[in-house]
């Protein structure tokens, strides 16, 4: 990035030589990336970072939808009462989360938020079952961000494709193109997942998952903060986001980051050469849980099996989550509770109550995430010095008794 | 950056040490830019650039009050028919521009669009006489980002702060508090500024100005492309655009960009320290306008006392723009026509089309840019291959005769 800087810094949407170099870095980067999603390079737009990718694929689809449906009601036949449908979970990332639940505030559309089993998993069928003749969207996580569950994203890519492929032949019966007509029953659902914390582990080719959009955000595959992707799928139509300039396919305006695209194309090809490595980080990850299963009233939230190789989302109880986090900080081991974006906030996990994990264990709880760089020694210095973090705090808990 | 990078690599919303110590280098950035701001800390808020904080400005100011309409007409009296007004000028960049028209082609608010003089200078008086009861934002530019010239930023606000005071007086007597109330005659007119060209040159005091939103991008002051400000008066309520997790004082979700951030400081502190060296600039940008004015038929476009020090937009009769910067790209001088945001469109630049310049004039237009680094030589240069240049061209030229 700092030899990018220092040799491509044009502007690449100019058109002196300047700007054509460093729109070659572009253009190579979104082929890179484009070549890991099995997509097209036409199909990746560039953005700041995973939140605005979600915020594009969820207000744009269901934003663009709501404008061809307001011109189609004015000038032909069509449902002018057509209110968008979208599905999404209960576990999601509040950058998926709270966007649905704000354009469901404003009327704008419908919503069903599906409620995870207890071990933190979507089931297929839930999400069939909540499909609505309106329903333009389902948005379901690849991975969850604070317990490491592994959602079936194949599984429901392809259901919506096979009652999309119903539709269309429903609607070539009736001639009803349902790329053109938003109607109830005729539209097609589009399938957004927020991949944001699947790369280092999961396959991202977007045909094998049946994904329509797809989200990904640099810095968690140990690329630079500050940008990331959104995979649009041909024929997606979207409405912009940032208006301005014509960047990105006119659909996200702004000057290019050279530095940052070129900077996650590289560490995304990385992530595909490390992924072999993942069974020793998943066997490290089990030797943490069960050394920190040692402790009493301690137990793991989430899955077991469906769940990322490098998570460990573990709850003592009657002891504060917060307080765990800073006694670990002293002994120089960082870990989290819920999530990064949401710190400093008092609620318990949203995740955490969505799975049924009582108060008295949800304060309790924290994240422990391994790295590719991570060893042994660093597991047995955690295993080592928790027992005595979550007795001394137990003696000072207010929750107990 | 780099060292940033290296150094500083947690997520600056994140509880562990790591997490802090980015958090003190974005929060030592926000109290650096502050000062040059002349403003709080707090009301900075980083985003990805100067268009999307253009968008957070004006989507932002007009959805948050359209939505304090929606609420006050289901809870008490106030005018739930209130349309917001928006005024904006001809010359804007595209981030303003078709933010502006895209929120009055959905119906949301009406929209004023100021013209400018032949001097491509908007005046205060035009945007009094523009206000209406119904006005709730004036955006115009500091700097325009094709021909230069300088907006009188500090007259229009200091105009805005008048009639907000009188509007101010007459609410108390009519116990209304515009702070609340969204309503003719009664609302809070907020000022915006894209200052995205000024940093170089202009004063970028918040109070001096007397503007409530004023928007930067790193890049435009050898900062770091991915990264901007966007100033927000205390007391102006915005609409989140961004949504998900709790960063930027919930106004702007997502991880923030630690390295771009300091980058971006690093920059601004830069350019207040290099701010004697305006005049050596125009001195050369004036030797450059001397030398080509000399090719016949060729003519500056926009005021030359109130412009950028650094910018040179000229025009030659009958010459192709696009041509002109390819053969200048040969002789190693990068230039461009209208802005990169809009490059390879055909369409005349708006901005000289608002000036009046005539289709013949304007598609032979080019911009030639001077940086801190400009040297006497390379000037002489391209005085010097410019003439054969345009004659090449003008005997090629369709347009002629």
């Amino acid at each position: 990035m700092d030899e990018i800087n220092s040799r491509f810094f044009g502007n690449a949407s100019s058109i002196h030589s300047f700007g054509q170099s460093a729109r070659e870095v572009v253009d190579q980067a979104r082929s890179d990336i484009a070549k890991v999603l099995n997509s097209k390079p036409s199909e990746i737009i560039f953005t700041s970072g995973g939140s605005e990718s979600d915020n594009l694929a969820i207000k744009g689809v269901a934003e663009g939808i709501l404008k061809q449906v307001q011109s189609l009601s004015s000038t032909r036949s069509g449902d002018d009462n057509f209110k968008p449908h979208i599905i999404t979970s209960e576990i999601e990332h509040h950058a998926v989360l709270n966007t649905v639940k704000e354009l469901e505030k404003e009327r704008k559309i419908e919503a069903t938020y599906i409620a995870p089993g207890k071990n933190g998993v979507i089931k297929a069928e839930d999400v069939e079952r909540a499909i609505k003749p309106n329903t333009i969207l389902v948005s379901i996580m690849y991975v969850n961000n604070e317990i490491g569950t592994v959602q079936p994203i194949r599984e429901i890519g392809k259901l919506i494709e096979k009652i999309n492929l119903q539709k269309q032949e429903k609607n070539k019966k009736t001639h009803t193109s349902y790329s053109v007509l938003y109607a109830p029953n005729s539209s097609r659902i589009f399938f957004h997942t927020d991949a944001v914390q699947a790369p280092e582990y999961f396959d991202l080719n977007v045909d094998y998952l049946h994904v329509d959009l797809l989200s990904l955000s640099a810095h968690k595959f140990y690329g630079p903060k500050g940008v990331g992707i959104l995979y649009k799928r041909d024929g997606v139509k979207l409405k912009h986001q940032i208006i301005g300039g014509s960047q990105e396919y006119k659909l996200r305006a702004g000057t290019e980051n050279v530095a940052g695209i070129a900077g996650m194309a590289a560490a995304l090809r990385q992530v595909e050469s490390r992924k072999s490595k993942v069974e020793s980080i998943s066997n490290l990850r089990d030797r943490l849980m069960t050394g920190l299963l040692k402790i009493s009233e301690s137990r793991i939230n989430g899955s077991i099996e469906k769940r990322l190789s490098n998570n460990v989302n573990i709850s003592f109880k009657n002891a504060e989550g917060e307080s765990i986090l800073m006694m670990l900080d002293q002994a120089g081991i960082a870990a989290s509770s819920g999530s990064a974006c949401t710190s400093g906030s008092l609620e318990p996990s949203h995740v955490l109550t969505a799975i049924g994990v009582k108060p008295e264990w949800s304060h309790g709880s924290i994240r422990l995430t391994l790295g590719k760089d991570t060893t042994e020694e660093e597991i047995d210095k955690v295993i080592e010095v928790m027992p005595g973090i979550i007795k001394k705090l137990r003696k000072m808990s207010p929750l107990k008794n």
